[in-house]
């Protein structure tokens, strides 16, 4: 039986076993509770954001702040990468330098699949083109087991752009297979059969679901052949305040955010008591401390490993 | 006899009182001397700079750094404000994630006035559109009780840019309330009867003055329809060597820099003793921790509180 | 005799005695094996970089973490250079402010002369325009002495665009200085007789040398005249793969990076075990904490000193 280590990346959550996901949810939540946070004063990480963001960016620098890292200060539009060196080269010499870990965010959908066999420390994505956001997932996923203790047979409705979104498919696998019940929503022509979840209209939606997920519309993900009327999607599709009133008691709402106010959701909804928007938030920095911890604990795989469900 | 605590904003001088802005400009020279600063190492600043600084900016993070404060990278160019995100949503995302603080400087004039009601946390305004700009007031107001112990009874003139500079508008009100003697000069175009100072020209400016405050020549904030000639300028309004030698032998010379060699001030002056351009760089840093630091403190408001002029 | 003390700039070899030069590998040399750092925890750095750079900013950044520096941000795209102020302006600025050294990349050749007459805080010259680029210099001969112990009586071969690079400059002339055989090779129309050196052609180049120096193409600092074809350069004056077959069993590969694969050498090369490139990377940490340590080593000048090669 012979036992070797192994970079533990993270990727996207199909990847991790249901034990796996699980435990990172608790240990979001215990640090939410204040459980104290690892020390990695030893380690540097490097956060390369080839796309704009403030929440995920701010929110992986807070949790790297919390565990004591040394953030090593990288803006893509100043480096080489403007020079025209790919990616794995850029990667490459980061590790050369001495980075522990490479937080990502990328255009081109499974950017880590070539980085994952050539470097040696753990690659995060958080985003990658129209792929995953994993650690979105985990937050949206940590805000649902924070209000309900589990999401076993709740409903929820994912409801936009079906089609451009990465958190809608990360989130729509996932809570399958941790045994939520799963529907698609908002307008038909960006609703995806592909994605293995049935449709509702909206005004059906907000009748059945606990969770509610809305999703940004991404102008910025758009060819522009689609004329977009944001008013008429707001009356269609978006959470107005009708529609809240018709939420059952319990039902929370959930958006990634940045928030199109007036577009996805009524501006005055945003911060309703049954959004959970600016709990996602906070929530981001535990869910991206646990992802941390989890990557930089060492992994030995056994022979007779049974619960071998990653890669 | 109740007592609240309130979020306490630095957001401009004419909304403190007298005896606060005395003991800003006290704690200001205390650190100067040495004196041992406060350690906020548990807290986190975040500085939004939606317009191009490097004083400001750099002796903001500076004063942060010597308060052991935790900075939390933004840069707006890479933000989500790029997709359209609100000052307000940025700001509320970046409370959420856990900032204690926002230092903003931003290009519309009271723009803090929204975030003051939505914000639980404190905002520091580094420089509001053709607003204010009360760092930099109260660097200058420092760098005068410095040489003069006090600002009372002394002549001061504002000469340049009345109309669209922060600095003038901040500075003129304040130093009145204080009990200076303040004058405007520069192009007569450009002199502000609304600001409620007398206009001297330049050459009986220079020989009345203890203090005389040089505004930059904002290029960027005119509109170009004006032909601006540097060296007329220089020659009419500047201060050039023969002026200076016409200055009283105390009196001293501030300019909030970026100076423009050769325009309000001649190239070889900027370095001359009576000029405390560089001297006000390094009091920056002092004032600005003066200023954390009284965001900070507790505030307790009690129902008979003499005092209060604050807002 | 007087003893004097100087701010040390480190902004070329050339001004550097033969023994300093040896006493900054030897101490790049020592760091890598482990020997403890200074500790600068007191003194705060700021990297001001004019033009693109991941290696050496990132390279420079991991330095200065690594002997506990304070860095002090700063983006030149979002500084007041924007409005048009002066390097010098700027390096004043923040020297006031309390920078205690600047590492400076800048397009200007030779910026830093106007700046040692002004600034009493180090200059790092992390590039200048077409001038110099020391601190690869010094983590290029690093890498050779670790390899061969000394570099004298080795044969160097530079090859590349020795017009454009700041590279070959400055090694071409250090090296002779410490004993190598130096020579040029590349093609023709970029070979310059004025550096000293005798050309070779590639394919006698690998036979001969001990090490090869490849330069990267400057795509960027060419003004677009010549076309340039990298499949024609790569066979003509590439190291390829029955090249790297004819070097010597000992000899090693260096290249400033960042690479272009399949021109200055092919793709699967680069991490060939003769190349020492991902090493350099490596190295270049450990250089640059040597030379920061050197820099805030007090310095005196006897009147005596018989080896005062400096300036």
């Amino acid at each position: 039986m012979k036992t070797i280590l192994k970079t533990r990346h993270f990727v996207n959550l199909e990847s991790l076993s249901t034990t796996e996901i699980n435990s990172l949810i608790e240990r979001s939540l215990a640090f939410k509770r204040g459980e104290p946070a690892p020390d990695f004063s030893g380690k540097t990480l490097v956060n390369l954001f080839f796309e704009n963001s403030t929440r995920t960016r701010s929110s992986f620098e807070m949790a790297e702040h919390r565990l004591n890292m040394h953030l090593l200060p990288f803006e893509t539009a100043t480096s080489s990468v403007q020079k025209g060196e790919t990616l794995r080269d850029t990667c490459k010499t980061l590790e050369a330098i001495g980075a522990d870990a490479l937080v990502i965010r990328h255009g081109a959908t499974g950017y880590y699949e070539e980085l994952m066999q050539t470097l040696n420390i753990p690659i995060i994505n958080a985003g990658d083109g129209s792929g995953q956001h994993p650690s979105q997932s985990l937050l949206d996923l940590m805000t649902m087991v924070e209000t309900y203790g589990t999401v076993e047979g709740k409903v929820v409705v994912i409801c936009g752009d079906l089609q451009h979104s990465r958190v809608a498919r990360s989130n729509a696998d996932i809570l399958k297979r941790l045994g939520a019940i799963v529907y698609g929503s908002g307008p038909i022509e960006w609703y995806d059969p592909a994605m293995g979840i049935p449709y509702l209209p909206m005004d059906e939606a907000v009748e059945q679901c606990d969770i509610l997920m809305l999703l940004r519309v991404q102008h910025e993900r758009h060819d522009g052949t689609t004329r977009f009327d944001p008013a008429v999607y707001h009356t269609t599709h978006g959470l107005t305040d009708e529609r809240m009133n018709r939420l059952k008691h319990s039902a929370i709402v959930l958006h990634p955010a940045p928030v199109n106010r007036g577009v996805e959701i009524a501006d005055e909804l945003v911060e309703h008591p049954r959004s959970r928007i600016f709990e996602q938030m906070k929530n981001g920095v535990f869910a991206r401390m646990a992802i941390l911890e989890w990557c930089f604990s060492t992994k030995s795989i056994k022979g007779d490993d049974a619960d071998d469900n990653t890669n």
